[in-house]
């Protein structure tokens, strides 16, 4: 399957929490499906916090990997694309054909690199929200996502309560922890001190690649879980029998670290990553209602299907659990599931089956209006 | 109490793992209590990655603080200086009194820094090993320590099977795990990134302090739970009522986190660092023996007292538990506790009462000769 990278330009500023609002906005988005007639069976997919809107299929056939989600979502795939319009946006923040950081500001005419407005994932909704209304869509069929996206689909049913019938967020929680708060911190300050970043005016041929590097390699430390860390690494020594005895690479665990690192800075922007993950440490579907779930919920008018999964310590179960229990207050509608998985956080990615089966059979049930 | 800093400098060049010895190798360590006239009464505490041969007591009235562990050992105390002759050294590779690599080379003339041999937990051993020596120690009653220094106890027990009659291992496990070598890999990545660093040629006064701040913010947060995080800090502001939309520290917790790395690097090396987290990283009870730890430890003879707490999991229960169950599979004496606490793996220095209850009691039996 082929899809196609589009664009939605907005002609109208976008308003963003933090007062400001942005010019000429423009987010990229890519579509799988055929919206029907009545235009009711599309689903909004929202990406994690580096993924972008190429949410399954390939731009060429020559290309080696299909987008992040193509084993979820295609032609007879669990998002059947046969049956539904799906679409892929990437966020507002992002650097993957969204405006962000790096874009040309169109009042200035130059980056707005650290200029940027500090964003939300409420604002990062509302630009979904314009893109959806481009295309016509009165009501999304449902919205779903995971991690960073479960906080845009949550937010979704938040912000707009009727604009969509169901929604699906996984390995997620209504507003991002304390020790989450921390990673964050440290991996900016990892950015933030490395030389070439010159507080956000680098050069992309000479950008802080080992900041942004040692960044992505502490946050894949906690999308695994320690399970997995052990038997995919145990204290194996990376081809060598013994200790080097020096500061290089002897295990295993370090090599695949670096790998990862180097790999990320190639496909994403140190700024970016400042802004986005700011986004998250702001996440808090509570904080107008002094901490309570419930009260926030209150208005939310889609059916959930709430996923967690065992081994996830970044998101764990028990705050997928604070939604379940806030929503049966307020007598909502909702499905919960912890799929057991010893493959951490990264396990709503990987854990395919599982939870394509459920949100398969979730997505057919909301295509019967009641 | 006062206490005072000791040096032991060893005449002999001391051999190490890596296959190089070092000469002129001091050891800084301090004691309290009095040795009796059989030397049965001396206790050796290890102490954790950033700590130091100041267990206890004062080494001046004036000082504001008294020693790392005084909450647990002075006169009177759940290990108690009236009774016990207690010894505290700082680590080979350290930056508190012991030759590490800051020192001076007695055979270039000049620091070694990254010249510095990379040594490993057996090495520190057997550093301390001269000390206990030197002060007419044949057996020890005890070695205590926790998290690090619970690898040092371990070790001890392996190297010098009949040199201590009881060892207590804190908080630590037999082997370093592969999640905790990676967040290790990243902490140094964040020194050696900084532009300070300068291949470890920096100068006092123009040290990497940013990339050793932030790998002291990531450890930190491997130190305390979520429990905690959430109990202290949550998501609350500092001294503000909303969100800056900017990247300074917004959140209690960020600015918690950078005031315990600005306090670190005041009293700590970035060299000493990479070396004794790589030593941490090599530490495998198990390597000879092809990861049988029961057969590690078959010579030990020393009773063993392991404690660990429930809510850390940077050295989680049931790796104590491996350690009690080699020891039972070999039939040797072992008594386990795992306390019930909230703090995480700062628990073994903040559960102050409930350990210092079971180290006292145990400290008693083996003060029998049987």
């Amino acid at each position: 399957m082929i899809t196609v990278p589009q664009e939605c330009r907005f002609t109208e500023p976008l308003p963003l929490d933090c007062g400001r609002s942005l010019e000429g906005v423009v987010i990229r988005y890519e579509t799988a499906g055929k919206l029907n007639s009545d235009a009711s069976n599309a689903i909004l997919v929202c990406h994690a916090l580096t993924g972008d809107a190429h949410v399954c299929g390939k731009h060429d056939p020559s290309d080696k990997k299909p987008g992040w989600w193509d084993a979820m979502i295609g032609p007879g795939k669990y998002i059947d694309t046969d049956r539904y319009f799906v679409i892929g946006t990437n966020v507002l923040g992002g650097c993957s054909g969204s405006t962000g950081p790096q874009s040309v500001d169109p009042v200035s005419g130059k980056p707005y690199r650290l200029n940027f407005p500090v964003i939300t994932i409420a604002d990062m909704v509302r630009a979904q929200k314009r893109v959806i209304d481009h295309l016509g869509i009165k009501q999304l069929l449902a919205v779903i996502g995971g991690s960073m996206g479960g906080m845009q689909v949550l937010q979704w049913a938040v912000s707009y309560p009727d604009a969509m019938r169901a929604i699906v967020p996984i390995a997620t929680a209504a507003n991002f922890s304390p020790q989450n708060i921390a990673f964050d911190w440290v991996a900016r300050e990892a950015i933030r001190n490395d030389v070439n970043w010159k507080n956000g005016d680098y050069a992309p041929e000479n950008s802080p690649e080992r900041g942004l590097a040692t960044a992505r390699m502490l946050a894949h430390i906690t999308y695994l879980s320690e399970e997995t860390l052990g038997r995919k690494f145990g204290r194996s020594l990376q081809n060598k029998e013994d200790y080097d005895f020096d500061f290089t690479h002897d295990f295993a665990v370090e090599s695949y670290l670096e790998h990862q690192g180097r790999r990320f800075v190639e496909r994403f922007d140190a700024n970016a990553y400042l802004f986005i993950t700011r986004a998250t440490d702001y996440f808090d579907l509570t904080a107008e209602t002094g901490g309570d779930l419930a009260a926030a919920l209150k208005n939310v008018q889609a059916k959930f299907l709430v996923v967690s999964f065992s081994s996830d310590w970044l998101f764990p179960t028990r705050q997928s659990l604070a939604i379940v229990n806030a929503l049966l207050r307020d007598r909502k509608e909702v499905s919960f599931c912890e799929i057991r998985s010893g493959y951490g956080h990264d396990a709503f990615l990987l854990e395919v089956d599982a939870l394509g089966r459920m949100v398969r059979d979730f997505l057919r049930k909301q295509e019967v209006r009641q």
